[in-house]
């Protein structure tokens, strides 16, 4: 990694396929920048990691990343994502569950912690019912924050987790099967699972995948998307150069692509159906979503 | 800030109300640990800042911390999330939107910069017009992962930013006016507002919110809620004796409560309907939420 500014900068520019603006001198309240935070470094650096040595992690290490993870914002102090460290039996049904059938992640058993981040409306009605106050918000709001809630905990999480040298891949597939992690996990009314997150010591370097160029996805002013298509193909073509995707996704359905670039292999991974129970799952939990 | 692990996780019991288990010798690759990661430091004493210094944040400064918060997880590789870096006019009708009626939060003109996260369904879309296969994952889960990603870059971007000392509060009012919001931003179908964030550098310390104990957010093997409301009761006091709330809400409503914690505040503010157009927004915007 990079001690200086710059140089994270540039790990920057090679991930994004641009180069990144100089950061004049005397920003900061230090006359920062002098040296590159540490946060960002690994931010810079950091990729999914699903190999990973045999050794455990230790409960107390993961304890305190939960608290560090729960440090980050949350809408309006509410506090609505909770924390579910998976243990036997369920981990072994979890396990079975995510790595067997066309979706399978091959990976997930072989995890050290498995971790899954909810989010939490249960909390909040109950603190209406004891204190005599209607619950006024019964709509997709309620819904909405606090899945945005255990996004932001998870995302901390697994800075704070890679800070540490671990690494960590998140796993949205625990979705695929909502109502039996659910029940495995006894989740009651209004708290649903968002995402798995597997934990443990690398076995190897993570990969570095490239990103889409900030003039795609960060706007000045308004929202712009002229030349996104020529964008996404120079995008496709750079990370295929460096980073080629080696097995093609629904070979039986779509033929071997001569190129196969992200955006082929996004788009057959979304020309398949998924999670189609899930907005009928999040009902059932007692959720309104209009 | 504390420089070793056991200074940070006195930091955290104190946060918490709970004493945090000493993490053994030995984790990590390196004998970790030695001294506590800066990223640890920083989340643990990190809280919401509101009150800036008259002084730009640099745009040089804004566009790295975005592809900093980029290079934060995202679901399967999608990339469903954009930032706009908002700019005048737009800003100055956001700060009218937002500053004025009885949900106001004053501070939000004073912020040097104003960022909108945004969830970003389009791209995806877009590319199966552009490969010619269907986008066969119309439903809740579509809106979902999007808002989700959106809400693990905002999260990334809140801890880059603190690491070099910037302040920054999330502003989820931003959502109160989707619509006008989503005009001035331009933004189009599919792409939504997550969370506004109003950046800068900090004018005081920030201030450093107590959070409910790991005992009822964090759960080992599967969600347990035995003893939640003496729990509850147990960090209303904790929090009000240290953090006492200054303003009630609602008097007019509710009265004048001789004992005002945190739980009586939370209901307070959500037994008032708000956002209850989200729903109606997001579907507008093209969403079905099956």
């Amino acid at each position: 990694m990079n001690d200086d500014v710059k140089g994270m900068q540039a790990a920057l520019a090679q991930r994004f396929g641009e180069e990144l603006a100089a950061i004049p001198a005397g920003q900061g309240p230090y006359g920062w920048p002098q040296s590159c935070p540490e946060t960002w470094r690994r931010l810079a650096a950091r990729g999914s990691c699903r190999r990973f040595a045999e050794r455990p992690v230790a409960p107390e290490l993961i304890e305190t990343l939960c608290a560090l993870a729960l440090c980050a914002p949350t809408k309006s102090d509410l506090q609505q994502r909770d924390i579910v460290i998976v243990e036997e039996p369920a981990r072994a049904r979890i396990n079975e569950l995510l790595s067997i059938g066309p979706l399978a992640q091959d990976w997930i058993p072989s995890a050290p912690a498995l971790l899954v981040f909810c989010g939490n409306n249960r909390r909040q009605r109950q603190l209406h019912q004891w204190r005599g106050k209607r619950f006024a918000n019964d709509h997709l709001d309620a819904f909405f924050n606090a899945a945005v809630d255990a996004g932001i905990a998870l995302s901390a999480f697994v800075l704070s987790a890679e800070a540490a040298g671990l690494g960590c891949a998140c796993i949205s597939a625990i979705r695929n099967h909502a109502r039996e992690v659910s029940e495995l996990l006894r989740l009651p009314e209004h708290v649903f699972p968002v995402a798995g997150l597997g934990l443990g010591w690398p076995a190897r370097e993570v990969h570095v995948s490239f990103r889409l160029p900030l003039s795609a996805t960060v706007h000045h002013g308004r929202f712009e998307e002229g030349g996104i298509r020529d964008t996404v193909d120079a995008y496709d073509r750079r990370r295929a150069a460096a980073q080629p995707i080696r097995a093609q996704r629904a070979t039986p359905l779509f033929g071997t692509a001569e190129f196969y670039g992200w955006s082929e292999d996004k788009v057959r991974q979304y020309a398949g159906s998924e999670r189609a129970d899930w907005g009928a799952f999040v009902r059932a939990k007692g959720f309104r979503l209009d």
